[in-house]
């Protein structure tokens, strides 16, 4: 059965833009895409798999970090061409940056200034021995 | 002073995504899409204006409806590439359904299952003397 992934409007590159919104906070922690094997694999795991159209692969969130995101609800748009995941952020870091989320510049008086912590070094976050 | 317009990373065909956030529930509403004279408008007006990409020109968001949205905050992502803004929805609907927000759909047992209702019947939103 995979019918649901047939309902989604993919774009002609066969991606669907995904938010992620934090399931304790309602924070909106990022923004990426999925490709039809990424949703599927989101679907079967349990767990955030996104496309990563820089690196042209299948992106595991928190594959390196540890950092995954565990999937409470997936919902699809009016449209059917835009997903919301909503999850549980193990870490409590989403961003690269070592910070909460990825929305932590605001715009003030015509200047985006950060206002956000980073929580911890991402040397910290991707350093392997 | 529009610099903040050049820190952004637009695409290839100018734009950028944008999520719109309800400011006092924490909703995700819609997914929608700006162009450099679409942020400015919301920047000048305080109110979201988008750009259609399926009507080719800018889009007052609420301009026929009356369901508007005040800008509360606008946040910029790590990668400069997306946008979130918080709002007050103003009419409590923000989807064209005439639903609070546009992520009605949820995945249950690999189908996609409508768990919101309709607030107000489309023909009385768009409706015209």
């Amino acid at each position: 059965m995979s019918d649901y992934l047939d309902k989604v409007n993919w774009t002609s590159e066969g991606l669907v833009p995904v938010i992620a919104q934090e399931h304790s906070t309602g924070k909106v922690l990022m923004f990426a895409w999925m490709n039809r094997e990424a949703l599927k694999l989101t679907v079967e795991t349990g767990q955030a798999v996104y496309w990563s159209r820089s690196r042209n692969k299948l992106w595991h969130k928190g594959e390196e970090s540890g950092h995954v995101q565990k999937v409470h609800d997936i919902r699809l748009d009016c449209d059917e061409d835009v997903i919301l995941i909503i999850v549980e952020q193990i870490g409590g870091i989403a961003c690269h940056t070592g910070r909460h989320n990825c929305f932590f510049k605001k715009l003030e008086n015509d200047d985006w200034v950060v206002d956000q912590p980073v929580i911890k070094d991402t040397n910290e976050i991707y350093h392997h021995e």
